[in-house]
Parts: structure tokens; sequence; C-alpha cells
């Protein structure tokens, strides 16, 4: 067993994160290391040994344990040791394994498999595994964390804004619901993806040309290979199973990666100093600046999206990946084996996230305070209601009347209610529209309506609260 | 009208392949143009005034025929004309619809909409429309010509290759049928995704703050509105729909894009001097460089790789317009623009592999001579049997013994039968097993199935003819 | 002439931009569009019978003149319609212009050459000439706006910020003269790499195979034709130049586009409801949002992002077009082509930051409030310096001292000085070291420096000079 | 010291290729790995404090031993412990540092200096570092290796291919000076480059503003600060150093990469059954297939390749690290410590290359059977010059005439030179020219020159010896 400092290695996932994120790391090698790769690769042959002796009416339980048993022996430092030899792992691998199985079961090790039988079946079942056992944990205790924070903050008022810029009312509930809905949906999908992926005992070219030597019905080996491992076959192969089984799922992991990255984004500017509605959270002793005392940075945010700079264009290479010449050529062997690196980036990400949304604090006073145009900036989050109201009365440049009106509170710097105030005429329009539709008692109550935007926040607690629920119960459902 | 002289255009798009491939550029520009564009807008309006007529019960047959005919009447021109003064699209497209709906309507355009319940919706429905009407037809074109060529070919012996080196046999429909099952899944996979593109009429910031004002039930007028356009809603907007609907069918879009450029690289692979297996149609006159006469040039197959190479990087585009801050910014708005131009670079790569497909000649001497390499190439193509036969007769070591036997085939520069009669104890082993298995009438005959490789061919046949049929059958039942 | 109404284009290039900018779109067009491109080949190949003229002793003045007045005269048209024979460009182009030059040059026409010759030739010539003629003034106009900026606002002060948090002042000025810094150093790299494009006459597969057989010295040949479009030859050719000359400056491109997004992303973050600090120009009639009246979006800024995010990933294209096999094959012809779209693309986004840069307006008060902390955000921005001037007097744990004032300070939302003036032995301690230093006339006047931070901005204003004033000068001298 | 058993790490560097190419992860690992990321801070740290002693004047050659020795102590695990309680990696190494310089200087430690003062300058310390001690020594060992190949191989002939089709003579030298021309150059620039990085001590946001409060002239702190690392400063600094300067380092690693891609698909083509013109090295006891014992498969080319898939499009996190927020957000810090992933994936690449050509083997007698059309090739390689000659003659539709010519070998199956013996008139134009040009003694000797087309090669033989003596000697002047 070579063993090496940690700090020695090169990638970040096998030094800096590995320490960061201690257990997550040990739970993604168990599946994505070189060890647990060899280890499928072991489980692959022994399974094709399996399905062996089911055809030839030999198996025994006794056997089936012996094999296994032998299986769970192998050393990958042993096969790395005969790989120098033959310059090919597979083969390593069947040499080292011909020595540890019962000596009546060694002729069928291997037996009609091509390397790559082993390889991509392999692959497919430490990818199931990874994904069902690592991934999609993690992104459902991240989507229960949203769903959490979305109900409980389902009615607090906070400014909705496009472009950067106050727009209308919404809640911050409702703002985190958008994620709740689009990752929901995401983890469904990489749910659904997983349950896809194939193996296959087609041999060299995918044409079972040596099983059709060796047994009857090579398809029916081939069945009974993949049971051994949970899997299916690749309706078609050549030296490979298609690759766009696993394709789709790396792409979807990408879905939810852009998704992650953009409630990171939306949570760094809401902790900007001039907004503050959120704060990540903070130990009484961190420090945020080695040069500047104050700072408390949305550090944690930043780093979930630098992630996702750093991984998000590797799809170009899973998608170049589709290209293997005739039969296949090797050209995706490196390439392929990358994938490791790429899930582990993406679960460093949703792991990262759920640690912010679990601390994740709002300042509900700020909140108001900035949507109620109370922290210096020029109101006009009800323009729209009124453009929408006046218009209603039947004035046709309603919304050139309230942009000037908006103009007016700006330039004075005074609030559009106070504004509006100024306009008798189009006020007591309004008043009288929404005293019409029930929004207040009567025509002259209209200024309370200007003077309380939050209430003008259309379905956006409910809509947050539904969300929240169905996905709660989505994500429970799946467990 | 504005006209332009087309080869004054910059994109390839829209001059060069618009003359080359003039009937699909029509078709494309029908959905995906500027004009296209607008026309989708104007829809979505129209459908916008006729759902609020519906909800308020005054919607009349002739009042629905006199809007639809007034959304036909609007010239894009006009609209940009408008947009000179309003500097915003689609609020001067309102201002030019007001004036040619029937009057008592006019106040009904637009009511309660922002912008993008506008351009969202009309994207979805363009999107929807050409992957329908163009990407879908054109793709089961190709779909049912592989399936043809598969058939006629299933029974053609090839070499089979893998690393650019001969493996083992199989027939030119066996490896033309990789692509069958494959690109058949993808478009079943664009079908479904297709299907699932939505809308959105919930406002600025999606909450229905506007239409909550106007209406009592919100959500019922956006279920009308879109279903005059056959949308759903998106489950959850911002200002915008949830960008993953689309993305997920434009991801699937790529993935079929890499199949027909991997099957492209076979083609041009084939069609080497050396190799000769294949010919793309050659008219009589066309002359293949300016300079040596003699060559014909596989440049279709090169011309939809290339094509790869230029759009399938554009997904990451796609990825990054995942990410829109809070409830939007704009800044996918000028992207997003772009997906046009890769629809269009897409569909133009499957109408040239559909026109190679079809004009594609086997040379079927060539390709068995290949296999048995009569072409000068050492053979070796059953070592694989070989291989096998003899371990099965309990030979351990039966891979090394097997593989001296082709390096003296190739030192001699003999075939591997000649090789295999020079090591009679090894050769009569094989017979045995062969007889043994009913290969082969006694052991003595081993040699005729050494000289014959194209019998060794697996399941190539049956795969082939299997793969076509049920392909033919899905597109046809999708049509 | 075939023309088409620009609105039934796909690319926006072709349409929606080229109306909105539609000067850059005809000086882009004028070099980069298909009838250039075209217009590009003729003059090589006109270049070429000039050449041979040459080498044989017979150009005379009126020949030239006479050629390349026959080359003026082709008709793209023409050439396309002769191309639906030959299914060849170049060839078809050989056609055409041998029926327009003088009779005695036709033999001389494509003389030795292999189409491409011509192509890479063409290529070069039109991408310096559109790098010196449009991308180069453009970037020039950008840079001298920064320059001016930054000179006009050098000791304007802002609060420096990281992470979006408040970090120590700088000025405005110098904010800007980043850009300056970064986008100066692009635009000469720029300059320098479009000098050094190449050409070639190297023929079919590079080795001079025909000119050798044509003329004594092939490689003087080159060098003629080349040098009369300016040109020098690739040091080593197969079919094609070497591709890393065209490369390294689409690559520069996309440093330069990749600048001016950042640049982007600062602007429209500027422009926040909450920051306000700057505001790009907008007219008095200028509609922000369908609905909301009371919207200014920063949206030329997002447009450019937008368009950074559309064409950024392109270079993957270009990567990707580096691998042609052997001699060469055709899988980067099409995608070649887009080479015209992505520097439109570029264009566009150069062209919109100018614009923005042109019309941006600063918010004095506004920049100044937010730095002193009067805008409601907890302040802390001379943290720093406390901490450094109380470490200087021998404490050392300052760094953890001012942390807690600073926690003070936000918990009791007092400013800084007050949070300070509260721990009077530090106060003491800070205002001696400066009083030491020469910052302050006397320890007791430490709190007037505390009260006004824009004075703590270091060498900001210097910077901000001095670098707008050097680069000033070298876009002058490179003109 | 944390050991862990290697074929747990995730990354295939850290695991297989840190075996498979053991001497080069050592010597990255000594540049790249975390612990070498933590020397190269400790020694900025170090150099910080020697020259705030130099501006001092009390710096004393004890003094400056001392703190080396200090530096050279420190151990990352220790800084790792402290970071734990830090949450801040610099504070945490500034904590461990003070304990072991001479107390009289520990005040001096990290002075004046934000974090990124030391991070972005280690950072260029170790790319410089690598660059020159890893990178180019391994790119000039390939450089040197294609220089004699090119060189031994200059003479020898080959056909040379367009479109995989046979086109016209070359050598094999000159297609290997191909890639010593390309290659040469962009070593030249890398070694350009890797001067050019820069480091920076101007504080928070770049400003100097702690700086101008401890010293006099800060920028001079920062030229002494640098010069002690052999480094300069950046023009403009953000809390960052300027993005570019690496930025273009690492494209050009992408450019050499690209260039070693394109010669891995050269070598692996030219290795295929059929064409067997080169072949990789190959144990005697090397297997090449699990199953079919006949394979030799060139997957040191093929792995080249793949590794190109898996790093080249990482490019992109590249450009989008160039946006920082202001005066800079933390959205490129984990993304950036990738560059050490692809630094090593760049140079497993070169390295692997290089032992390909190291022993690399030409078949020249199946080189120039392929070159004459002896192995089933149809020829047609010398119609080029029989159409130029016979063009030459006065014929003005040589073209279309030869074309035939190739036509009926084709058809007849039989050489080129043989059916133009056919066309009687044809050949006595061609040989009378020939005899003109001295290509052959007399026009009856024509035949003569076209059964042997080795002869018509132009300049090959010539650049490949110029090309590669020219680039022998400036990577020796590098040296």
């Amino acid at each position: 067993m070579e063993t090496r400092n940690i700090f020695q290695n090169i990638s970040p996932i096998d030094h800096r994160y590995s320490i960061s994120e201690k257990a997550l790391f040990d739970s993604l090698s168990a599946w994505i290391s070189e060890e647990a790769s060899i280890a499928s690769c072991v489980k692959a042959e022994i399974a094709l040994v399996i399905a062996h002796l089911s055809v030839r009416g030999s198996l025994t339980p006794a056997l089936k344990s012996a094999l296994e048993e032998a299986g769970a022996k192998i050393d990958p430092a042993e096969v790395y040791a005969e790989e120098e030899k033959t310059k090919h792992n597979i083969r390593a691998l069947v040499n080292v394994l011909k020595t540890k199985v019962p000596p009546e079961t060694a002729p069928l090790v291997h037996l009609g498999a091509t390397s790559v039988d082993i390889l991509d079946t392999a692959l497919s079942y430490r990818m199931t595994g990874v994904t069902r056992e690592v991934v999609l944990p993690l992104l459902k205790k991240l989507e229960l964390l949203l769903c959490d924070f979305a109900e409980r903050e389902a009615e607090t008022p906070q400014v909705g804004r496009t472009h950067g810029q106050h727009a209308v009312p919404i809640t911050l509930g409702f703002a985190l619901a958008e994620y709740v809905s689009r990752l929901g949906k995401s983890i469904l999908e990489i749910q659904r993806l997983s349950g896809q992926l194939k193996g296959k005992l087609a041999g060299a070219v995918g044409a079972y040309n040596a099983t059709s030597m060796i047994v009857k019905d090579p398809e029916e080996l081939e069945r009974l290979y993949l049971a051994g491992l949970g899997l299916e076959a690749s309706e078609h192969s050549t030296q490979l199973v298609e690759p766009e089984y696993l394709l789709r799922l790396l792409l979807e992991f990408n879905v939810a990666f852009g998704i992650i990255a953009n409630l990171a984004d939306d949570l760094r500017n809401l902790q900007r100093s001039e907004i503050g509605e959120l704060r990540e959270g903070f130990s009484a002793d961190q420090v945020g600046s080695s040069t500047m005392p104050q700072k408390r940075n949305p550090w944690n945010s930043e780093h979930v999206k630098s992630l996702w700079k750093a991984f998000m264009p590797r799809v170009t290479s899973f998608f170049m990946d589709q290209i293997s010449e005739h039969q296949r050529d090797l050209s995706n062997s490196a390439s392929q084996r990358f994938i490791a690196d790429y899930a582990a980036g993406f679960c460093l990400a949703v792991s990262r996230m759920a640690s912010v949304i679990r601390g994740l604090g709002a300042d509900r006073e700020r909140l108001l305070r900035n949507l109620r145009g109370e922290t210096g900036i020029p109101g006009g989050v009800l323009a729209e209601p009124a453009y929408i109201l006046l218009a209603e009365t039947g004035v046709s440049d309603a919304h050139e009347v309230i942009r000037k009106i908006t103009l007016t509170a700006e330039k004075e710097n005074i609030s559009f209610a106070a504004a509006l105030t100024k306009e008798g005429d189009v006020l007591s329009r309004i008043g009288g529209k929404m005293a019409e539709l029930g929004l207040v008692a009567s025509a002259s109550d209209a200024l309370s309506f200007f003077e309380k935007p939050e209430r003008y926040c259309g379905l956006a607690v409910k809509k947050a609260k539904t969300l929240s629920a169905k996905y709660r119960q989505l994500m429970r459902n799946e467990e």
C-alpha cells in the first residue's frame, strides 16, 4: 500500500477539499477513487463468473460465497504491480484474480469478455452507486433546507428586483421558492436518469462474437451478468456502451449545478453592504480579512460560484467523449477518468450550499426598510399598480403619467406616495378604482395602500408555501 | 421593408448556407427569424386579449377573428420604427398593436402583462414549433435513411475496428445500426422534451402582482392565455420562465449533434484512400480539388463534423444563461437570441448528413478484401476465437500462444490461417473444440473457418435487422 | 443580385444588430461578409497573376491596372452560379475570373496554386484589415473614453469593495483606471498580433510541388504574391497556413472581451437601486419596463455581458480548429466561416460599451454618502488603518481589538468613529501614532481622520492620473 | 503529517498518473501541490519582512538567513490546524510564522499586506517556476525529439494526404517538420510569457492605502518585495494582480496542447491497419487487448488526444476568471486552484508524446508502397503535375482531361502511369514540356517520371532539414 502526504497531492480535491469536507470526501472516495474503481471491476468479473456458472447450471451458494470472498481480497497495489508487466489494466486484474478464485472457476474468469465489458459496466455501476448513495442524498438535504427556509420566510416582505433595480414587492420565501422548484425538478430528473445507466457483455466490437461461440444465447448471458450488478444492457454496443446514457446523467448534474450557482449569486448579492438582507452564518472568532477587521464576506456563496466556474465548462469534454471512431478508439479513456473529479466538484458545491442555507440569517427589518425605500433608495415599487389602476379607469397614457410622477419623486427625493398626493386627480381616480375592486374601503384610503407596499405581493405567499410543501413531500417519497 | 443583398450578410447562415440549403433556410426562417419572432409575440399578445375577453365573458367568435386578423397585419418594420422612439421592443409592439385591434379591446392589449410574459411565452411557442415542424421531421428522415442502409447492408461483411486496428468481424449494417439506436433514442427524447416548454403570465417578478389586481384568479387567466398557444405554465416564474425547460431541449439537440458528428467521423475514415469501403455520392462533373484532378473528398462528412465544432461548444452559453440575478437581469437577452443560430446550425448538419446517407455507396468487394486481409494488411481478425477455443480446451496461456502466432504471421507476411497451420498441435486442439461445438463438421475442417473470417460475426446481422425494424416503426408511430 | 427582407434573416447579427448598429454593421460587412470574402479571394488571385508576370519579367503598369480592373468586376452572384456546376467555390471563381482578365494572362490565373493558397491568404488579408480598420479604432475609442472618465473622476472619493462588502476607500477614477490599464495592454497586443497573420503559396500539401515545376524559386514567387497583399509566408504550411497565427489574435480578442465584460458587471452593480453611484445615459422619453413606469435599467451594460456569454465560449471552436489531419482535412471549413460572427459579436460589445461610457453619469454625492456610511450602511472602512496604527504602537492583537470595535459599531448602529471614541485608550494610542507619522497635527485630532474616510485613499489619485495619461498617449501614438 | 493510500485519491492525477509518470508527478508536486503552495506563500511573507527591514535600513545578512531558515520550518499541517481556528488561510499562516521568526521581526510579518498581496504573488512565483523548471524542459525535450525525427526521415518518401485522400508526394520528415515549426514557436512564446507574471503589494483594494501609512514610497517597498521573488509589479492592481498576465500564459499552454493533440491524431491515423506507416514502440510482452491477441494499438497517441479532450475546454474557466467584481470577489478562488490540475494534465500529455516520438518506428517500405499505389490503392498522386504540364502546353481544359484519365485508371484498376500511356497525345505533350523544363532527358522519358512519384516532392526535403536545424539551435540557445 503506497501512501503519500496529502499535501503533496496536486488536485485540490485530494488535498484542501479532502480536509475541509472530510466526510464527503470519504463517501466519494468509497465510490469513485481508484481503489473503488478496481473494486467495481472485480465485482463485475465475479458477476461474470457467476453468470457463467449459472448458465452451466453449476452455481452453488458455496461457490458464490467463495467467489465473492475472493473478490474482496484483491489489493489495488497488486493489480498495479501486475500492470507493470502487462501494460494492460484489465489483463493485469484478470491475472491476479485467477490466483484467488476457486481453481475450478479460474477458466471462467473473464471468459468471453473484452476489457470494456468489465470497464464500462463497472463505470455504470459506480456512477449509479455514487449518484444514489452520495449525490442524491446531498441534493435532497439541500432541497429540504430550501423548503424549510422558503416556508419560514414565506410571508417576509422583500422587494422584487429586476436588473438589480427595485421592481415590485415579493416575499423572501417566494424568492427562495424559485430554487425549491428548479432544483426539485432537477433532483427528480437525476433520480430517473440514475436508473438508466447500462452495462454490456457484447465483446470486442459489440457483436457478441466471442460469447456466441461459448454459449447458446449470448444475450441471456449478458442479462445474467448485468443483473448481478443491478444493471441492464446497452441497446446496441460497440466495444463501448452507448455513451448517451451516462452523458445525460452528467448533463443533468450540470443543470443542477447551474441552479445552485444562480442561488449563490443571489445570496451574495443580497449580502452586499448596501443591501444587507441576508447573512451567511459567521462564527464569533472568524476573520474576514487579514487586514480589514470589519469584513464579513459571503465567501461560502462565492466559493460555490467559483466551483461552478471550475467545473461547468467540463461538459464540453463529455460531449467530445461521445465521439469514438468505428467500434471504438481509446481517446475517451483518460478523459473519462476525470468524471470522478467532476462528480466530486459538484458534490463539494452542493454540500457547501447546504451549509450556507442551514446558517443563513434574514434581517427582516432591513428587508422591510429596503422595500419601503427607507434606506435612502428612491421608491416607486408601487408605480406598477398605480399605472394599472389608472389605466383601468380609462386613461390611455397611464404609463406615461405615472412615469412622470416617479421622476418627480426622484428629483425631489420624496416617496412615491408623497409624489402621488401632489397629483390629486390621479390619486382620486386610482382610489376610486381601488374601492371598486375592494382593495380599500373607500377611495380616500388609497394612500394607505401606497404607504405599505408589502401588501402588493400577489400570490407570493401562496406560491412559497405550496412549492415548499410539494417538494418536501416529493423528497420524502423518494427516500 | 428593408432588404439587403444577401452576400452582404455576415453570418454564413444568412448567406452561404441560406443558398446551399434554401428550402431548409426558408422553413427555419418561418419559425426563428426576426420576422417570426415578432409574429410570435403578436400571437401571444392576441392570445392574452382573448383570454381577458374570455374571463370577462365577452369573447365572441367575431371578435376572435377580428383580433387574429389584426395580428396578422403587423409589419416588423413598423414595430422597429416605433422602437426607435420607445427604446423598448415590447412597448413598441404594444403601441402598434393597439392601433390595429377593435377599439373596444385596445385597453386589454398587454393588460397585466410584463414584457417577458410575452417574450418568454413566444420563445417557447417558436421553439416548440421549430422543433416539431422542422427539427424532428429532418431527424426522422435521417433516421429512416439510416434504418434503410443498416437493413440493406445487414449481411455485408466488414472488419470491426478498434483503435483504428482490425479487431474481429462485423457487418456494415451492424456498424450503422449503432447510429440507428443512438440517434433513435435521442429523437424520442427531443420529441418528449419539445412537449414540455412553458410560458408564463406571472408578471414583473413572477408573483402575479398585477394580474391579482385585475382578475380574481390570476392563475386561471394564465392558463387560458397559454392554452391559446398550446402551452402550460412554468411551475414557478420570476420575471422569466424557469430556464431549465428549454435548456434540456437544447442539450438533447447537442446530444443528437454529437451522435451525428461521430457518424461523420466514421464515414470519412471509411472513405480514406487506403480503406475505400464507402463513398459519398459524387456527381460526374464534380471537381474535388482545384489542382489535383484525381481527388474525391468526403467533404460532406467533413462539413458535418465542422458544423459540430462550430456549434457544440455553444452549450456553455446555454448553461451560463441559467443564471439571472434575483427576479431577473437582462444578461440573457442578447445571448438567448443566438439560440436561433444554434438551431439553424444543428439543422444544417442533420440535413447534410441525410443527403450523405442517401447517396452513400458501399464497395462490398473492398469491404470483403479488407476483412480477409487481401489488401496487404496483416490479418489476425480470428485470433480471438482461436484463443477462446484453445482456452476452452484447457490451455491456460492460450492468449499468449495465439499472440505469438500473430507475430509469426506478421513477421513472415503470411495469413493468420497459414501461420496457424504451422502449429499443428494448436490447430488440432482448436479443431476438436470446434467440432464439439458444431462450428465445423470435423476437427480437420478447422482451417476452412479461419479462411473465411466473415462467418465469425456473432449477432451482428440480427442486431442490424432488429434495430432498423424497431426504429423504423417508432419513427412512423410518431409521425 | 439576390436580396432578402432583413427581418427574414436568422442571425441577430444580420437583423436586429445590423439595424441598431448600422454604421458598425456596414463597416464590418465591408470586410467580413460573403461579398467581402469573395472580393478578397479575387484580390489574391490577381496578386498571383501579377507575381507570375513579375517573375517572368512581363509585368507592365498597364497590365497591372487591367488586372485590377478585371478583379473589381467580379460579382459574387456570378461566382455562386458557377459553383452550382463545379461544386467547388475556388474553381468557380477561377472559371469566372479567366473570362475577365486580359486574354494573354488567363493561363496564369490560379497557376500553381491550390484553393487554399488563395483562401487562407485571403482570410489573413481580411482579418488583418478588419482588425486594423474596424476593431482597433473601436477599441481605441473606448480606451480614450475610459481615460477621460478615469481622469475626470480621479479625485472622486468612492468606497472600495471586496466581496461586495465595503473595504477601504479608493476613488472612482482609480476604479476605472483598472480597465484603462487592462484594456490598454490588450489593445497593444491585438495591434502586435494583427501584424503577424500569414499567407501561403505552397500548394496542395505545403511542399511547393506544383510551383517547383513552374518557377525556379517557388519561395520567391510566394513572397512576391504575398507582398502584393501586405503579408508574409507561413513558416511551414500543409495545405493550410499554420493555424496559430490567427488563433492567437482571436484569443486576444477574447481577452479584451473578458475585460469589457468585467467592466460591464462593475457598471451594472454600481447602478443597483441601493448603490446608485453610476447611471447609464437615459433619454427623457425612454421606457424602462412595459409595466413598471419607475424602472431605469442598466440594460446596455447587461447587453454587453450577454454578448460575452454568447461569444466567449466560442474559443473552444477555435482551439478545436487547430486540429486538421495530415496535410489537412476539411473539418475546419464551415467552423472557420463563423469567425466572422465572432468578430462581429465582439465589435458589437465594444461599441455598446463605448456608448455606455460616453453617457455614463457619476452621482458624486451618493458616492461620498456611501463611503461615509451615511446611507444606512454600517461603516468600518477605516478599520484597516486603525488596526495598522494600533499595531505599530506595539499592540500584538490589534486586529482583534479593532474587529471587536467594528462589531460594537454594528450592534449599536453607530459609526466606526463613534465606536472608537468609546475606547479612549485605543484612540489615544492611534492618535499618537498618527501625529508621529504626520497624518494629523496632534493626537487629539485623530477623530477628524476617522470621520473623513476619503482621505485614506493611498495612491488612488496618482494611479488614476498616471495610467490615463500613459494610455491616452499610447493610443495616439498608435493611430 | 497526514497521509493517505494513494488509491483512495479521487483525481487520476493523484493516483493513476502519479504512478505511471512518477518522476514527472514529483517534479510537479514540488511546485504546485498544496505543500508547494504554502511554501511559496511563506517565501513571499519572508520576502516582505526582508523588504521592510531593507527600507528601514536594518537588514543584516544574519537576519536574512535567520528569516529564511524560519520559513523553511513551516509545516503545512500546522498551518491547516491554525486555519481550523481562523477560517482564513493567510491569517493562519501569519499566526504560525510569527512564532518562528526572530522576535524583533515578528511585528513586520505581513505588515501592510492584504492576503492577496501574498497569494497572488506566490501564485505568480509558482507558475513562473513550474513553467521554467518543468514545463519548458519537457517541451524542449519533445521539440528536440521531433527535430531528430524530422531530420532523420527528411528524405523518406510519403504520400501527402488531404481529406484522408492521397494528394501529392511529400516526405515523412516534412510531415513532422510541421510540428517542429508550430510547437517550436509556441515554446518560444511560453518562454516569453513565463517572464511576464506579476506580483503585488498594493493592499486590500490596490491603492496602497495601508502601505502609504507605513512607508514613504509604497511602490518602492513593493518593488523590493517582488524583487526578492524575481517578479515585477502588476501595472494596476485591485485586491488582485491583473488576471491577464497569467491568462495569456495558460492560453499559450493550450495552444501548445492543441498542436500536440493534432500530432497525436496524425500518428494514430498513420498506424491504422490499412496504412501502417508508423508504429509506436511496443515491448515484446505487451498485451494489446485482453481478448484479441493480435492487437497492437496506438494507445499512447490516443491517450494524448484524450488528455486534450479532458483539459482543453478548461480555458473557458480561465476566461470566466477574468471577471471579478469591483475591487475583487472571491469567485475566482476555488476555480483558480484547479490551474494546478490543468498544468499537470498538460505536462502528462507532453511527456507521453515525448515517449511516443522516442519509440516511434517508420516502415519505409510500406511508406513507399502506399505512395506508389502498390497496396491496392488507386493511384493518381501525379495527376497534379500532369495537369500543370499539360496546361503549360496551352491546353485550356487540362484539369478536365487529366481528371478523366484518373477515372479510367480507377475503373480499370490500373496505375495512373498506365492510364496515361493510353492517351498518347496527352503523354507526348507532357513529355515535351518536361524535357523543355529539364525534368527528364527527353520527351519519351516522361513515363519514368510518372512511375516514381517520390521525385515530385517539391521543397519537402529542404523544409524538413531547415526547420529541424533552426529549432534545434533555438532550443539549445534557450537552455
